[in-house]
């Protein structure tokens, strides 16, 4: 075996990990919580299926978007998954997971580490419009299962309308046309209780 | 909302049961048994780092490959994982697929429906570069994970080298140059008795 695919196999073993970082998410069954890995193909089977809704949408190169959904969290198997409404969390984010990059990336022969990286910084700033659609969905896929599991996350994270629209704001930028669905679901949560007003 | 939108949204309502698919695989730290959803985000991670390695790599189109590993399993929310080593289960696999295939992309706006069903049948029929080279790393997934877990599908099922290596063939084909380790590692499990002669 050569090196370079030692060190693939190595970093595909090592990415396994994906499928034990748990997110606030619950499964749509609220079975239990929802984990990275399922996360990740759920979100790039929706930038697939929702493309037609993305902001500047001939400049939004589909390709570039799934190989962005699928490693857009892959530094988590060392810094762990941060909830959307956790403010402690939020704090120390940054520098956990550039240490968390350093160490994954790493790993894989120097071509695909730099490549990996640089999708994962595109997504993480959201100023291209492929990242801010791929940004963008990644927001609409708890909110999701949130609306599917009595506002789950909301009603943990006691979230109130402010925060929600803070949250989804991506979505206004990414996807707008998916904007007025958001805005009727937060109506609908602030209805049941869901969401604090 | 428009009915389109509706149509979609349902979808990815219903694929949500996709984490709850369980496989023959075991996660590599043995905690429990892999899904369909986590097993196909791997597998898309899986196809863009091993590109490299794909027979006829400048016929394989990455795009297409990435999209196929995204939905080849779809089917099994409603048709059930049916394990590579089952004989029984693959005896009636075909018949309760296409039932499913009818009913889930039959849930899609028709364009969709009929992209993914293509994609899905292309990838079914393994005739296609694309589809060679996929279906080769489909098989390797599972493979890397039972590398890992004591050899825990093979030992399940009393797997023989021919049943493995009739099992693993494909990727000579869709990528030759990961035969050697295919090889190696099966030599392996039959000297750690996880194989049997």
């Amino acid at each position: 075996m050569t090196e370079r695919l030692r060190q693939q196999l190595d970093f595909l073993v090592e990415v396994d990990k994906m499928k034990t970082v748990l997110r606030q998410t619950l499964l749509i069954d609220k079975s239990r919580q929802e984990n990275d890995a399922e996360h990740s193909w759920h979100l790039a089977l929706m930038c697939m299926l929702l493309h037609e809704y993305a902001a500047d949408r001939e400049d939004v190169d589909l390709y570039r978007v799934l190989k962005m959904a699928l490693v857009h969290d892959l530094i988590e198997v060392y810094a762990g998954d941060t909830p959307a409404y956790d403010e402690a969390g939020n704090a120390t984010k940054e520098a956990r997971e550039q240490e968390a990059a350093d160490r994954l990336f790493g790993l894989l022969p120097v071509d695909q580490g730099t490549e990996l990286r640089a999708l994962w910084e595109e997504f993480d700033a959201m100023e291209t419009p492929d990242s801010r659609y791929a940004a963008a969905i990644d927001r609409l896929q708890p909110f999701l299962n949130n609306i599917h599991t009595d506002g789950h996350s909301w009603v943990t994270f006691k979230a109130t309308r402010a925060m929600v629209y803070k949250r989804m704001d991506m979505v206004r930028h990414g996807a707008p046309e998916l904007w007025p669905f958001v805005e009727e679901a937060i109506a609908d949560g602030i209805k049941k209780g869901y969401i604090r007003e």
